[in-house]
């Protein structure tokens, strides 16, 4: 649906809606495990949350279709994932807490070794350390002079990521990578991919020019490998959007990234899942929209490990009931992606769903995972389509038509 | 699917299509009745029928979307909803079967009341009888003079409610409403929302001023409040768009005139439950689709009365042998959207279908309500896609493609 009429159907309310979020929660069967992740976890909590819920799938984007969490997170906050498509550089930007303009053209730096030839000998230069990385940051900001028009901003992020902002009139992101993705061969030239940007693509190869002198007394960082380049844009708030006062707790920067990206107030000062939930309980009197990000599922996820993602959702079972004495007038859990331990990676599988609110349908589902999911009362929906539903069942959206 | 495409693929035929549109038939659960509505509902007819049918769940608009009648009908008639998405005036006029033209722009009249320094104190001037509206719609038709091209009908609907027709050529729709939505403040200027409308919105003006003159000496009924300013257009009908000589059996005018914007013929003359199924069997040698409207479960819902709608479903079970006894070649009972008594409104949640024909699939379904149809070989589909799987399964549709 147009997000215009959406937004045209808004009725002003004090309804509280929760999304808790577990980053990669959707698994596959591991049959030494008997079942996957959410199968096997013991959750006495989730499950009977559902049983008293409106249950089914997410597909994170579109079948069969990985999604990084950019574009997983956007679609759970109902921004079209296609046309919403961030860019990496404004990703790891957004993730450093760096405030954007719509000046800004920025790019993910890689500190790498290149050899006397210029072949690149280690991409990611030793994964130098925090502190390394902060001081060749401010050695370059130091000395570099491009055009008087432009400013340059190099900002740390961690270990060999750095981010190049470019601020300025008229610039473009259409930039071509000039990681060359492998080692052994020479760092691509920036090249413009379409004749608009063929100012931006000049003072790149500037920058990489006077970057690759500024190093050449370093040992490990000796050069700059660019990535993701794009042009910032303005998002529209979901206050803009769903008239949704909207707070995010998140314990990791790309997803408070994120959060902002779409006008969310952040928190910054959380870390553990105690934390998390604490932060809510703390706010809940503020704010009308509650994204609660849980991470540790896709790491864990990610790392192979089946049990410590089990122990994972066994812990957020356990802080539920805190969630639940809120009485949010809508509560949903679900993940952004699948990260099935099999796999070791993000993966493209639907994830399990539960919408509570006094207005839900109750189906049969009595159990929170991938295959109990299946016979829920949502069906199997795209994930861009949670938030009108959340909308409604917050009583926050009037009649379409007469 | 194109529209367009769909027509290509028509083929004649004899068959014969009923829709029984149990108009807000869908509900949620309440607790303290067991179930939602068509669950509680003892109707051995309609269970009969899923058993041997393909059953699912209508989407009508768009997740979370919560439609009104307009919309839910003309997506169950396979029009898109978003694309027709027609005005209030429309409605209403084709509500009490005035015949409009497309040189017509139409508008809803609210009479109101304001007081000496011109606010409004009453947006429906103390609900007038029917009589009075009837007099005073004859008192300004009898005393209107705007231009000479232009010329304007004045037609009550009932209570404060009626309708405006401008006739004439060149026309828009792009006016704002005049009715302010609030008491205490003074009606909206009539405004032109694109140039292209000035003319049309000046005609209004002077429209608003010579009927408050008009009304200056009416106790109650002093004024014109506007809104749902539309040009009427022609819409494809059915015959057109699927080759069907359409009958709409419906009590209730509105549903009355949506039909006849879709070209049905439109029977006037049934009232009550037991005539609308007598009208069917009476027509159905002579047309090839039947939509037979039911107001009552809508009714009962919008007023809470849950027993109220178990009753009417019921009611409409012991008709159902009389339907089948007719032989259609597909039946299809389903409602237009839901109205959950619990909520006493209009709501977004997607309902039952029951689809029957010699051709369809039969699933595990063997009870028409919410929960029971989500295991459905129909699954949750969008309104709009129902009239092509009718004609399917009337074989009224040849192969796509070579």
């Amino acid at each position: 649906m147009d997000p215009n009429l959406l937004t045209g159907l808004l009725t002003p309310g004090t309804s509280k809606i929760v999304f808790i979020i577990l980053d990669g929660v959707g698994g596959i069967q591991m049959e030494e495990k008997g079942g996957t992740e959410l199968q096997v976890a013991r959750k006495p909590n989730l499950d009977q949350l559902a049983e008293v819920s409106s249950c089914g799938l997410l597909e994170p984007v579109s079948p069969g279709i990985t999604p990084g969490s950019g574009p997983s997170h956007f679609a759970i906050f109902g921004y079209d994932p296609f046309q919403f498509n961030i860019g990496r550089g404004i990703l790891e930007a957004t993730g450093i807490d760096f405030p954007l303009t719509e000046r800004d053209v920025v790019a993910r730096i890689n500190y790498a070794t290149i050899d006397k030839n210029g072949k690149v000998i280690d991409r990611r230069a030793g994964r130098i350390s925090n502190e390394t990385n902060e001081r060749i940051c401010r050695k370059l900001q130091g000395s570099l002079r491009l055009s008087r028009e432009v400013e340059v901003i190099i900002e740390p992020v961690r270990e060999h990521r750095a981010v190049l902002v470019l601020r300025g009139e008229g610039l473009r992101g259409e930039i071509e990578d000039t990681d060359p993705e492998r080692e052994g061969i020479s760092p691509l030239e920036p090249k413009a991919l379409i004749p608009e940007a063929e100012g931006t693509a000049d003072l790149v190869r500037d920058f990489v020019a006077q970057s690759r002198k500024i190093l050449a007394d370093e040992s490990r960082a000796n050069m700059v490998l660019l990535r993701g380049f794009a042009k910032h844009t303005r998002y529209p708030s979901m206050k803009e959007r769903y008239g949704l006062n909207a707070l995010a707790i998140a314990a990791y920067p790309m997803y408070r990234g994120i959060s902002r990206l779409v006008g969310m107030t952040v928190l910054s000062s959380v870390s553990t899942l105690a934390d998390e939930f604490k932060a809510l309980a703390d706010h809940f009197a503020d704010y009308d929209f509650f994204f609660l990000h849980i991470k540790q599922t896709d790491s864990r996820g990610e790392d192979g490990n089946f049990d410590g993602k089990v122990a994972v959702i066994e812990e957020v079972d356990r802080y539920l009931p805190q969630v639940r004495a809120l009485k949010p007038d809508v509560l949903v859990v679900t993940g952004d992606h699948s990260t099935p331990a099999k796999m070791r990676s993000h993966s493209w599988h639907p994830l399990p769903i539960i919408l509570y609110s006094q207005y839900c349908l109750v189906d049969p589902v009595k159990k929170f995972d991938e295959v109990s999911c299946i016979g829920g009362a949502l069906g199997k929906m795209p994930s861009v389509q949670l938030m009108p539903l959340a909308l409604a069942h917050a009583r926050r959206l009037t009649k379409f038509g007469a």
